[in-house]
């Protein structure tokens, strides 16, 4: 690759695809030409890029002559659809949808935690699922220490998980409520301001959702952990940004409280935000718009032999997708 | 006891106060004389009650006389202040306060479980916190039938079990939010607003707080339970009424989850809501308002070998308040 690279967006337009374009900017990637990239409606769409304007174009087959990198953040159809021809033109894509993730040849990488995973790629490298990324950042590095077996855990995910038209529905439900006006359902089965849904993806014949499921096969693969085990519920919560987990973690050895907390602050992309007696702890609203995730309400479980629990919170846009991908894309132009 | 009785409700404003008020009405219990009592500044406040205006009138040490069952709802310390003038008027007083709940003198009591217990009273029966009476609703069941050891759990909680103040401040935010002013703070630490808050009651040194060691402490006290154990993260949610529960629970005996659904399905106060290829769960919304708790997700653990996971729904100023403590006024009525 040369020094300077031509970097393709597809779904531009989305929630993560603005995230992508700003992260560009604010890393400073080495980009020559960015192309962004989104479905026909989206077209002429203009984005401001280092200082000049760049208009969405429809994504085809030929979308990606030249370009380098393709960071794809558009559903897993589209993944499924256009990565190939990506690969074609000679770009490395990096996906967000759940795709390619559990594919043998494919690496599903957390940088802080399986970098080198990606020097195993044929044109793809996977991004996790926002919950998933999120859960294991706090994880991994209790697993360093401890020997990490298996978690229970439920989330409280953010609507913009979902993407922007969720984003809509939320504040336009508030608006209606506000008015004494009906509300409208559009994105989810079920009113979201002011409730809880526990429902995020598709229900499998298990009962658990296909999300759910992520965090055990993912979490797996990303850990290099074969038996780690993960039960957990997930729960659309009525917050615009920023996904949540109560975790709680069971462990080969037995686990001590200073040395949980020292792992995880010496760990890259996490941090400890834990005085309970200050009343510090991660919110989403705080945690917002921030690239590390933040663990607190951390302590020794009162159930489980080598157990703790803990809260974690991660911006899903960033860590638990558009921040991730771009780190991938750093490791990527270093080779 | 004649057979119409004398009931006073402390904390007769309150979220709970209103719901008791409304109850007994809606039970038809034999009620000679309702007294409404609150602080101060409440007096002379004026509620309709089976056709009749009743003011609200001060509580002091002399407002139990003559009163059969006086139902408390006004704060633990309320409760420790005037429990024993209560029962020194020879009133049988029914707390909704953690104050006197671990008392071994006091039986703590949720109807469909333990009703026996109310005989051992000595002046005082405990109503138990609300995540704690929701969720037992959906264990003790699926006790009977496989033997529960222990529980992962996490909450849902809504914002009116803190209070009528703390309903305002939801709104408040809300109201602020849309306008774009500054939101106030005064119920809760944090924006309760589009934001989720890993606390609720106070920290103990343990890192748990005090509400979240209620769901093993009182669940053993109503199930009869001396060894369950409980895990519990209680997380405050934008939600204005029901609490909610994600759960994972521990059996001694295989479990089956048709005889899972089967016990929850004939046990009392307690039903199913769960057909998830109709999009069919309990919510919050849903089910604010209602008596019953309802279960959902139920589904065979994926990780523990006796496990079942499931998502429990209740109204937490009903079955996890006001109504809990009706139903054991009625038994103390059928006395």
């Amino acid at each position: 690759m040369s020094k300077e690279f031509n970097i393709a967006i597809v779904g531009a337009t989305g929630a993560v695809g603005v995230e992508f374009l700003r992260i560009i900017q604010e890393r400073k990637l080495p980009v020559k030409h960015l192309i962004l990239l989104a479905s026909a409606r989206s077209v002429g769409k203009e984005f401001l890029f280092q200082g000049s304007t760049i208009q969405v174009q429809e994504l085809t087959h030929e979308s990606f002559s030249g370009v380098d990198i393709a960071l794809f953040s558009a559903g897993s159809s589209i993944s499924k659809e256009y990565a190939l021809s990506a690969i074609s033109a000679g770009a490395v894509v990096v996906d967000n949808s759940s795709a390619f993730r559990m594919d043998n040849e494919v690496p599903l990488v957390v940088p802080e935690i399986n970098a080198s995973d990606i020097l195993k790629h044929r044109g793809i490298i996977a991004n996790p699922n926002c919950t998933t990324a999120i859960c294991v950042m706090a994880l991994y590095p209790l697993h360093l220490e401890f020997g990490l077996k298996r978690v229970f855990a439920s989330s409280y995910q953010a609507v913009s998980g979902t993407g922007a038209k969720a984003i809509s529905e939320l504040g336009g439900q508030i608006e209606a409520i506000t008015k004494g006006e009906a509300i409208k359902k559009e994105v989810y089965p079920h009113q979201i301001a002011f409730n809880v849904l526990p429902h995020v993806d598709s229900f499998l014949a298990s009962g658990y959702t296909k999300e759910e499921m992520k965090l055990q096969n993912e979490g797996r693969k990303i850990m290099h952990l074969p038996d780690f085990q993960a039960s957990i519920t997930c729960v659309r919560v009525p917050v615009y940004r920023a996904h949540s987990a109560a975790v709680t973690a069971e462990f080969e050895q037995p686990v001590d409280l200073d040395r949980a907390r020292a792992a995880i602050e010496r760990f890259p992309g996490v941090c400890l935000r834990d005085d309970v007696s200050q009343n510090l702890y991660p919110t989403p609203l705080d945690v917002s718009g921030t690239d590390d995730c933040q663990v607190g309400r951390l302590r020794k479980d009162c159930v489980l032999e080598n157990g703790l629990s803990f809260w974690v919170v991660g911006d899903q846009l960033l860590k638990g997708a558009a921040l991730n991908a771009v780190q991938i894309a750093e490791k990527l132009l270093q080779l």
